[in-house]
């Protein structure tokens, strides 16, 4: 097996293009496709002229963006126009594909999304991952790939890339998880535990989770907080519709800022950080619950009902998550923060409280506070998408890994 | 007298030049400049071999900058050396000049520093600004920026446009303050209000003192985070090298950042604010020391002199510092942290506890906190080096407004 090429990071602003001809050429084949992708289907002169190049040229660009089975032609356009009828341009259904894996908690989950945004395969596995090694966790995630690539190569489409998404801190190679408390894993390496013969990065689920929101979410502006759970309190800042990653790739800890500096001890060394008041296992605490399966589930189930104790919990945990975002929207200036993963299941009991304080501690308008419509699902569309977005954003390279492992 | 065109805001990624052939010109030329400024005197085949263009093409793109009058020829170089000796390049000491200007609590200050980074001329005003209304201390700084200017053109350069460096909020417009508490300015226009005719630009004091450690300091770190103070306490972020400025351009506001949540009340409308604990006016409350001229001079004087009580509030002043850059630091992930201005004169006495704080709060290693050697001269320094930057980042377009101008 050839070890495949490691992609840029997700969301990064990827490796700069030499400032050659050649250099130009990729980036002009990385326009055209962002174009038809956005906008499609396009003629070759509507493309042209969104662009701002000659239609010469968009058409060199196009022909090879169908040699790459990236673009394809839809036939002629509807008669009733004015001057010859153009082929309607999109992106091809049968291209590459970016396979997006989650390693949760309590499952695995994979899935394929295609060059149009469609998801187009998945699988899951329920079953706590906590008290397992690396290895038979990931020897499982790879069947469950495997799985997924199969189904997707019947269906005509090629896998251009695998990104993990894990409950933990990543390094800035873009596979080694330096720690993930939750599953016990300690500088562990994906690249090498993980069988499969594509481009892998490992990211973060709060970083996929902010990217997914940042590409498939309505009105999400550039500049946002992502803050999203699973146990502990993760989060992600987006900073002109990139991610900040942090000098180590730590950036967006936003579960280990001090909201009362004199409260209990975390495991972070510090005291009375966020997680100590907004975590999963200090809200199931506060609310006298014994931690399960479906803790998430069971918090809203309770809360719906009416338990005083819950709901008082989420209050409170509402109240410290509003301490903590005054301090990261002092830093940032962010346009808005969102709230996904597990606590956009909350949000109903969470926001009040949430919002209140940061009204509170804001002299102006306060930052507003939105709920992700993607939920839980954020994490895996991110990575799938992530992948999608590295042939958007260099679509040569792609295709050259395409021919080169012969399946383009 | 013609409007001058405003220049894209400083530390910033600039407006990106188009992909185009007249586009990757421009940023070549910029490449030149660039490298003859950090590398030079250097010959044309070492220009070439150093950002790997062909001899041909970097004798074209020296040729015009020798026209823009920003590199000059030194003559041939020593003999001795292989092959026909080439001439030297080095960035030219007689063309632009970068006007910096302060506006202080207690001062205002100006100065031109050209191409190769030299200060060529400085003015210098003492005097409180506080009681006083914007125009006649712009007024009084419109004088001294045409002293500066005037002694920057009798020596040969021509000043290609003026920063300004404000204690207080500034808009994206980078010229509107839209609050200066400790000046009591709110929604002023200094491009109304300053009569000088080139290039203008307005940024917080923090801002501009976090980008001269940037270009200016030793071994400073491409991720920092930069803390100052004048009167209140001012953070600016730099990450990849960039600042962080946020939507509204109002990020690094650490002094904001909430420490102890139900401390006193703060005029930001929060409450136990790090201001409220390590703000110039709390340090003199707490040392039971009346607020006079020169608030920081004195602090600094009765600590070297053993007075037990500035030494506690000096240290309890670091403490909550330790506690807000926790935050900061679990949020921004930086490689390291950097006291500027008024902090750094006072860094003997807040450094102990503050570093304690950090390293308590942190598992791993903590993060490095180094004072800096510009202390109050970075935010004036910042301020001329950010002009002579947008020169060196897109010389064409300076030597565009230079021969429009006739100072060229």
């Amino acid at each position: 097996m050839t070890a495949p090429p490691h992609s840029a990071r997700p969301g990064g602003p990827g490796r700069p293009l030499p400032d050659t001809q050649q250099g130009m050429r990729r980036r002009n084949l990385s326009r055209v496709l962002h174009t038809v992708r956005a906008e499609g289907p396009l003629s070759r002169a509507a493309v042209a002229s969104r662009i701002g190049l000659t239609r010469a040229a968009v058409s060199t660009l196009v022909d090879e963006l169908i040699r790459f089975r990236l673009l394809e032609e839809l036939g002629p356009e509807r008669p009733g126009r004015v001057g010859r009828p153009g082929s309607a341009l999109a992106v091809s259904a049968t291209g590459p594909a970016g396979i997006g894996a989650e390693v949760g908690v309590d499952h695995l989950a994979v899935c394929a999304v295609d060059l149009r945004g469609q998801v187009r395969s998945r699988a899951v596995r329920h079953g706590g991952n906590r008290a397992r090694s690396a290895e038979p966790v990931l020897e499982q995630l790879t069947r469950l790939v495997r799985q997924v690539v199969d189904e997707t190569e019947a269906e005509g489409l090629w896998p251009a890339g695998l990104a993990v998404a894990v409950p933990g801190l990543v390094a800035r190679d873009g596979r080694t998880v330096v720690r993930a408390p939750n599953l016990d894993w300690h500088d562990t390496d994906l690249g090498e535990l993980l069988a499969v013969d594509m481009p892998l990065t490992v990211d973060n689920e709060a970083n996929f989770g902010a990217l997914a929101e940042l590409w498939l979410g309505e009105r999400t502006p550039p500049d946002f907080v992502h803050v999203s759970a699973e146990i502990g309190i993760g989060a992600a800042v987006v900073v002109d519709g990139q991610l900040l990653r942090g000098t180590r790739g730590f950036a967006g800890e936003l579960g280990h800022v001090p909201v009362h500096p004199d409260g209990p001890a975390c495991r972070c060394g510090g005291r009375g950080c966020l997680e100590q008041y907004a975590g999963e296992e200090a809200v199931l605490r506060a609310s006298g619950l014994a931690p399960g399966e479906d803790r998430v589930g069971l918090l809203a189930e309770k809360a719906e009902q009416g338990d005083e104790n819950v709901r008082r919990a989420l209050t409170d945990a509402g109240t410290a998550l509003g301490i903590a975002l005054t301090g990261a929207v002092n830093l940032l200036d962010p346009e808005g923060v969102v709230l996904g993963g597990a606590l956009a299941e909350l949000a109903p009991w969470l926001l009040p409280s949430l919002r209140d304080e940061l009204a509170r501690r804001t002299a102006g308008p306060a930052c507003p506070v939105s709920v992700s419509a993607l939920g839980p699902q954020g994490p895996l569309l991110g990575a799938a998408h992530s992948v999608v977005r590295t042939v958007l954003d260099d679509p040569a390279a792609i295709a050259k890994y395409a021919t080169r492992t012969g399946t383009g």
